[in-house]
C-alpha cells in the first residue's frame, strides 16, 4: 500500500521540520528580547506576558516559550511563580571605543575589586620580552588579578609590564586601582593606544573555577597591548571576561 | 602525636596549592603560545618539543604538558605520534577597525559562501521597526544565512532591512555576496558606521547543530546595526560566529 506508506513516511518529516521552523524562529525571537533585556528595555526588569511577546512579535505562543527557554538557558532571565518571567543577568557594557580600565569604564555600574592573586617578577619569554620591546629575558612584572564588580567575579586578568615601571606599581594600591591609572601616574604621560584581539572560548575547568563559572562556560577572551602616549609597549595583557556578565559595544566606520 | 598529624593534615594542602600553582602556571603559558598559534608564529604549524617549550619559557615539564592540553580542549593543537603538537585550528581574523563584509574581510583567506536559509518578508517587530526607522509593523526583508569560509561553517547571521532596499536584495546572488556590497549597490552610496556589540555566549543545541559546533560551544555574538552614509538605519543583523573559528581585531585609542 504505497500511499499509506507515503502518508507514514510524510509525517514525522513534517514535524521535523515544523520543528527547525520553530526553533529558527524562537532563535530570532530570543535574539530581539535579548537586545531589549540588555537595552534596559523591561521596566522593572519583568517581561510582557507570553501572550503579548506573541501578539507582538507576531509568534506563536510556542515559539514564544521556547524563545524564553533560550533566554534561561543562557541565565538571562528566570520564570518566578507570581511574577512571570524576570530579567536576572548583571552584564555590563564595556566600550570598544575609547582604551579604558575597568573601574573607569564600570564606575557608573558599581565597585570594582582586585583580588591580587600573584604579583611578582618573572623572566619574560621571548614574546613577551619582543612584544614590550625588551631584551630576551629581561625581568617583567607579572600579575594576575581575579576582579570583581560589587563582589561578583568579571575577569580574570593576567598583566606583564616592563620592570623599570612596574616595580613602581609594587607599592601601589592594586586592589583598589586599574593599571591603566597607575601606569598614567608612574610614567607621568597618558597612555596611547592599544591592539587588542577578542575571541569567544569555552572556559577550561580551572579558569571557571577561578571565575566561579560553570565549566565549559563561554568566555570572552581579550589580548591587549597598550602603548604609552609616546608609543612605547607597557602592558600585555590577557584577559578572561565571564560571557554572563560583559558586553563589548563601539562603532565601526566603512571608510578609515 | 601532634608532630604527625601536621604531616599528615600539611601534605595534601601543600599538594593542593602546588596543584593550584601550577594550573594558574599553565594557564598563563598556554596563553603566550596562544598567541604564537593565532600570530602564525610556528613554521609549518609544529609546535616546539615539550622540552624545549619548558627551556624557553622558564616552566616545568608538566605545566607545558597541561598547558597543551588547555589548547587541545580549546582545538586549537593536536597530539601526532611521530610528528609532535600540531597546529589544527582554522581561526580567521575579522577587523574590528573598519565596517567590513565577511567576504570583503577574509578575501585573503578563501571563499565565502552563503547558505541562504531563509528570506522574505516579515512584519517587523516594534524593537525592529524602532532601531530601522520605520514605522511599527511595516513589513522588513528577513534574511537568515549560514556562512561558511572554504565549505566550513564559520556563522549564522539573521538579518533585517527595509523592504524598499530590501526588495531589490531578493533579485540579488546572496549566496555569493555579501550584503555590505549589495546594499551599497542598490542603495548608489557606501556605507556610513554600525552600532556593535559583541558578546560571548554557549551555543543552545540548535543553533551548535546548525553551526555544526558541540552544543554548548562558545560562540562570538555580534549585533550590528549600520548605517548608511547619509545616516539612514539599513541593516539589523545578529550574527553568531563559531568560537573557534574567528578571531576580532582592533585599535583602541585613549582619547577620542
Amino acid at each position: 500500500m504505497p500511499a499509506e506508506r507515503t502518508v507514514t513516511h510524510t509525517v514525522p518529516v513534517a514535524a521535523a521540520r515544523r520543528r527547525r521552523l520553530r526553533a529558527d524562529q524562537a532563535r530570532a525571537l530570543a535574539d530581539l528580547l535579548r537586545h531589549q533585556i540588555l537595552a534596559g528595555g523591561y521596566p522593572g526588569g519583568v517581561l510582557p506576558l507570553e501572550g503579548d511577546l506573541a501578539a507582538d512579535y507576531g509568534a506563536g505562543r510556542n515559539t514564544v516559550r521556547q524563545a524564553l527557554d533560550l533566554l534561561r538557558g543562557e541565565q538571562l532571565v528566570e520564570r518566578r511563580p507570581g511574577v512571570g518571567t524576570v530579567v536576572v543577568c548583571e552584564k555590563y557594557p564595556h566600550g570598544l571605543d575609547r582604551l579604558q580600565g575597568l573601574a573607569e569604564t564600570l564606575n557608573e555600574h558599581g565597585r570594582v575589586t582586585n583580588e591580587v592573586r600573584t604579583v611578582g617578577p618573572v623572566r619574560a619569554p621571548a614574546p613577551v620580552a619582543g612584544r614590550l620591546g625588551l631584551p630576551e629575558h629581561t625581568d617583567v612584572l607579572y600579575i594576575e588579578r581575579l576582579r570583581r564588580l560589587n563582589g561578583l567575579p568579571l575577569s580574570l586578568d593576567l598583566t606583564y609590564v616592563p620592570m623599570d615601571i612596574g616595580a613602581g606599581l609594587l607599592g601601589c594600591d592594586l586592589e583598589n586601582t586599574d593599571v591603566f591609572r597607575l601606569l598614567e601616574q608612574l610614567t607621568g604621560q597618558p597612555l596611547g593606544h592599544a591592539e587588542i584581539t577578542l575571541e569567544a572560548v569555552n572556559a577550561d575547568a580551572h579558569s571557571a573555577a577561578v571565575l566561579q563559572a560553570p565549566r565549559g562556560a563561554a568566555v570572552l577572551m581579550l589580548e591587549r597591548l597598550t602603548h604609552l602616549g609616546d608609543g612605547r609597549p607597557v602592558d600585555l595583557e590577557f584577559i578572561r571576561f565571564r560571557g554572563d556578565r560583559i558586553t563589548m559595544s563601539g562603532l565601526l566606520r566603512r571608510s578609515l
